[in-house]
């Protein structure tokens, strides 16, 4: 530890800027916001993107239910305005992730539009990458790991995505997947090679 | 780009860990968490820190009112209960960082033990290093840059802290800065010291 006081170093340059950031890194900050029915493999292709991410040295963070819905967001309901609240949240942390010069991937069914719309806006052009991870609730129901499209039939669980609620698919989304005819490793190099191709893995 | 068949990786070995991102970053994620009166200093000093940290090649993000109060909290005001959930929020949002490796330099007043007690609570041990920015309300009210003091003592503002509205010292803070008797500069290297000295700086 040397002295405090030996060096005269002068701090008057202003705050570290998100440019600074992202050349420490490598990399610009990003949202990738996958988006899509219960069971469309969100989470594993979110997972792995994730991995592919590090392997290639770069700082990415997932954000999904599992770390948002029993923090930040544990206060919050199910009703349609409690769900837009919840995106909201989740698309005002994704914008301060982004700032730190982290690539973000967020993993939620966010099934309206308007709501995904309303983060695409608010986060800075080329920050937003929507990936619309693409199955028919047919496939999605079929697959059903959780049980959870059973009991949503059953009328166990209320305002079920795809079933008694609505999934709006997006409209121009970046980067489709149709998980019906990929596997996520495929998938997963689809989203790579997004990003490699838009200069996001450099600063 | 290479044809994303043409390689045969299995991605089976589960979600990248906090540990990975540390490796990755060569840095512990830990959340300060700069506590103290309007115009005690704190900002002047998370500026520092943060550009002594980029000096260093590690990352770090502050969060303040700037970057929350318009964006996150932006639907909280200032009632008891306002106040509670908006430390709430911000430590949610810290603990998200931490995990993401991220050195996070949150800047609040935070004048309540109970709010900022429930975030150190909420963090992992060794995850939140509280930072005391001590200054008298009569020094700060000499400084008093934006002229807040004024305008609360002239009652424009209400429930301002130190003035009309009480701010509880922390009890077993991790570091004090005086800063009525140590110059900023100095503050942010006393913060680093602790960093390095601790174990944060590497991974």
């Amino acid at each position: 530890m040397t002295d405090a006081r030996s060096t005269n170093i002068t701090w008057h340059s202003g705050s570290v800027s998100r440019a600074d950031r992202e050349k420490l890194l490598g990399q610009r900050g990003v949202t990738l916001w996958l988006t899509g029915l219960s069971a469309s493999g969100k989470s594993t292709i979110a997972c792995i993107v994730e991995k592919m991410l590090l392997d290639r040295k770069k700082h990415a963070y997932r954000l999904d239910g599992d770390n948002v819905r029993h923090g930040l967001n544990k206060n919050l309901g199910f009703s349609a305005e409690e769900r837009a609240e919840n995106i909201r949240r989740i698309g005002e942390v994704a914008k301060l992730f982004t700032d730190a010069a982290v690539i973000v991937i967020a993993s939620f069914i966010s099934p309206y539009r308007k709501d995904r719309d309303a983060v695409r806006a608010n986060l800075g052009a080329g920050d937003f990458v929507e990936v619309y991870v693409k199955v028919s609730v047919e496939a999605a129901e079929r697959r059903d790991p959780k049980g959870l499209y059973k009991k949503a039939r059953a009328g166990e669980i209320k305002g079920f995505t795809g079933i008694d609620d609505p999934y709006e698919a997006p409209e121009r989304p970046e980067i489709v997947i149709d998980t019906e005819n990929t596997d996520p490793e495929n998938a997963a190099r689809r989203v790579l090679e997004y990003l490699d191709a838009h200069g996001y893995l450099q600063s």
